[in-house]
């Protein structure tokens, strides 16, 4: 198999925002995708082993917020890079609800929020399906792509799921 | 909830590939996405209403094959706007079996064959979940982003899980 055959599959790049008594967090995330539309539902897979799985799953919401084109390299990496357990990497955002959920706004130009409504077990992952509560546009900017992230030199997560080849960076453990 | 914002999740374009007692059939799908990374699983959503379901529910397989930025508009309106039920759409069009899997070459720069591992309802839709058994790059083409073929005034089809805005065509029943 050609791992590469499988980066030929498209995505985005994202803020998945979520909360958990009070405590905060935010993760990148490349997958994040509609799964129907008479009702909105959305799916997002998230890695196991990182803090906002376990966010996630207790709270039962998450947000998503989408980057824009221009968000900056240094913002990606420090949501996607460190991990939230120790310390709060979201400290100083630009944040607000959206249908009771938290969504991080910083270079974000649509947002959505959404109720879990299934968790998927995807061995290493778990896909997250969730009623769209609300979605907005933000600006009118245009949504950051993963192949333009990765031309520009950004790293993929060994926890990401679409991690197929060697990273630039060791981990990321959001 | 303005639905436009949701079409800031970004996608590709993709032939989805299948077939059930000699009889084979394709569909285009933009919601194909990877789900983990050790052992790769991508997952797809397909209307209940259209005869691929049906074909990769009782089959238990599907290829799907990476639209190239070229591929004409024409081709795409051929399988995503016309129903496989009837006739055979695919007449004429180059296929090979990747993993015993029925595989569509026309126009596409990268294929996999999947395995069904789990069948999720969403409701109108259902999200197949596969076990990828072999990827291959076809050409060094760039993929079709749903952007870029919505750009060219490409129409979304009724049963497609991003259906969000009105369609330039009444539908599509693969």
């Amino acid at each position: 198999m050609d791992k590469k055959a499988l980066l030929s599959l498209s995505c985005g790049m994202y803020v998945v925002g979520c909360s958990l008594n009070g405590k905060r967090n935010a993760l990148i995330a490349n997958t994040v995708f509609q799964l129907a539309s008479k009702q909105p539902l959305v799916g997002v897979s998230i890695s196991k082993d990182v803090f906002s799985h376990e966010v996630i799953a207790k709270s039962g919401y998450f947000s998503v917020s989408v980057l824009d084109s221009d968000a900056p390299m240094d913002f990606i990496k420090r949501l996607g890079f460190d991990s939230g357990i120790a310390s709060d990497k979201t400290l100083g955002l630009c944040t607000a609800e959206l249908s009771g959920v938290i969504v991080f706004l910083d270079h974000a130009c649509a947002c959505l929020a959404a109720k879990v409504i299934k968790l998927v077990d995807c061995q290493t992952h778990t896909l997250f399906i969730g009623e769209v509560l609300d979605a907005k546009l933000l600006t009118d900017g245009k949504a950051l792509t993963y192949t333009a992230y990765r031309d520009n030199k950004g790293a993929t997560p060994r926890f990401s799921p679409t991690f197929n080849v060697e990273p630039l960076q060791p981990l990321g453990k959001g």
